[in-house]
């Protein structure tokens, strides 16, 4: 393919994710572009997950790969608490009901919602106050990082309804994030972790008044935009490489990748901000 | 194979472990059948292994994965300690006159028990107090929760008697539970773990007062063996499958997994005690 | 090849690494021989690496595979700090001007350092003062142990260099060290880890006030060389072995790592020095 083709296909292929209208929450955009913030919004019933917003959840996540302008996403819900999980009458009856394909169907594109938000290049920042249960614990673990407060509630509730705690990834990703041991505990018996005890377990990276949420998880994501974007999708997409390499082999897939990042302008940027004793201003690329 | 045969087949595989005659160590199992608890009982000599209690808790484990009854197990020790480890007079002297061969038989054998713990659909809960080294320590860290006391000194000793740190899984198993920088002191130095650095670290869920362990660990047990116990099963084998898969291929296989535990009557029962805004009562099926 | 012809292969290829004279770095071996301490001594830019100091740092941990005195490295910086990372004006800036292949020669040979330092049989002990930047604060974490002061300010700042924060493996180590929330948030941010998150977090072994630094590195670093060196270097080739192998798999690898340890002289003095109710003096064979 020669560059013109090459630009017009880039060009199609790539899109502002500003302008996008969520159906099942709120979606909004900062107004640089720069962070795009996802509300479940069913404060009413502490934000149940149903079929359609995982399935839109996915699909924007999906979307953000492609986004020209969105680098940071933000995770949170409305009304004081973060997620309930799987609504009970729209999701659980109807799963009851359900054929093994048409279950697997639904195991999958739960699971789909997690692997797309670990394949997009943007960190995700999940702010998490009150309730955040089950699928929206997962929502939460799938996340870089987790903002809290005080009344974070997190259960993996998964064996409360019947369940194996095996959803969505819970037993590789929670393992990884808070050790075996405590993770089994949680996963076996469906307990609510404190948020005391998931910032001291680095669930929580950290913790802030209910007021004072917003404003952190805001603050770290426009910090993070303010940063060599392009570079934290590289990070975030060795992250996920390297999850099962052995150590020599992710030496070699973070010299090829680091290598890559040492040829955009902004490794240069900040070298020259650095010599001119300034503060480097990254764009991206 | 037919419907008949196939019934006929699976009744002469399964069966009930509350009848089992332990040799080396005392199996209890409560009276509803649920829970069986191993106590090793050598009190004189802090409860040490020998070849033959290896080799009877190895096959007690095997068995287990076909037990009609027991869905959880407590692992302890009598007399105020866990277990000091091979007998040094039992086990270490004789493989100090051990051809390769022999000595591969053996560290086979002991691995052969960690295999056996991991393998089985039962949660294990290792209750902690005193002594609990070597051997023993990899009993109680091969187990999927711990609760110990403030007594309570775990000492992967192996260095001590001039052997690796890398015994029956230590070195996979360890670094998983309270994080490699840890792991790596602990199994080079041997050095003793205090109880309150075992429960900031992640090694145990919680701490008790001697008196209380034993209630706690079977409150535990028997809170599980009231849950759901064939999606304990199922979380208990997923843990161990993901050990070394990538993200996306653990969320597949959790797909799959959930789907198993959807078809249920647990998770039915589950939700229809929810509808009925009653307790559910599960029955592992 | 006869025994005669193996031995003299086997003197050929192994040798003392206490006569090592180093030029970028200070080496000094104590007068056992059996401890090498490396010191980054530039302390009036705070110990910053050049291309010429990586690579016979690389070179040095590749020479310590076959020493035949060293049995424990210790890692430090002079003047209070441990390491500032790739010097800006000797590091940064030719790699601005860099091609492709030229770039992955660097991140290659960087990321070889830790290959390097994971591949020798020494335990590695980090004694961490001050700044700990960058290569630095990967040099800390490619190490087995780590010890702090109060001071220690550990960052793993390449983001805010315009760089991925996956560099000589950090992707991978990090997280396994102190989870994979609490790496994800230092691998984007950049920002510094305090000493007393190090120690919570699992970064740090322990911390020492400045004046005692050392001091704690060495009598670690002693009582390890008085161990069982040959096994130490076998839990520390087993604990990067398993670093992405399955449990069972894991298990079957130390059966027949320990199976060889068994065969060792120090198995044999240990069980002696117990049954004579004396200390055993381990030989490293």
């Amino acid at each position: 393919m020669n560059q013109a083709a090459s630009e017009h296909t880039m060009k199609h292929h790539r899109r502002p994710c500003a302008d996008y209208a969520a159906r099942t929450f709120l979606w909004q955009v900062s107004d640089d572009g720069k962070v795009g913030t996802i509300t479940l919004n069913r404060p009413e019933r502490k934000n149940p997950l149903t079929f359609d917003s995982y399935a839109e959840l996915r699909d924007l996540f999906r979307r953000l790969v492609y986004a020209t302008d969105v680098k940071v996403v933000v995770v949170t819900g409305a009304g004081g608490n973060f997620c309930s999980g799987g609504d009970v009458h729209e999701i659980i009856g109807p799963l009851t009901r359900m054929s093994m394909p048409e279950l697997l169907d639904f195991t999958r594109m739960t699971g789909d919602l997690v692997k797309a938000m670990r394949a997009c290049p943007q960190p995700i920042v999940a702010a998490v106050d009150g309730v955040c249960a089950g699928a929206g614990a997962m929502i939460a673990l799938a996340s870089d990082m987790r903002l809290g407060t005080p009344a974070a509630r997190t259960a993996f509730l998964f064996s409360r309804v019947g369940l194996a705690g095996a959803d969505m990834g819970a037993c590789t990703l929670l393992p990884r994030v808070i050790g075996q041991g405590r993770a089994s505990e949680l996963l076996y018996t469906g307990r609510s972790m404190s948020a005391e005890e998931g910032l001291q377990w680095g669930f929580f990276n950290s913790l802030h008044d209910g007021a004072a949420l917003m404003d952190a998880a805001h603050g770290l994501a426009a910090q993070l935009a303010a940063g060599p974007t392009f570079a934290h999708g590289i990070t975030k997409k060795l992250l996920h490489q390297e999850w099962n390499m052995g150590v020599d082999e992710a030496i070699e897939a973070e010299a090829e990748a680091q290598a890559i990042c040492m040829q955009t302008r902004d490794f240069r940027r900040a070298y020259e901000a650095f010599v001119a004793k300034r503060k480097p201003v990254f764009e991206g690329d």
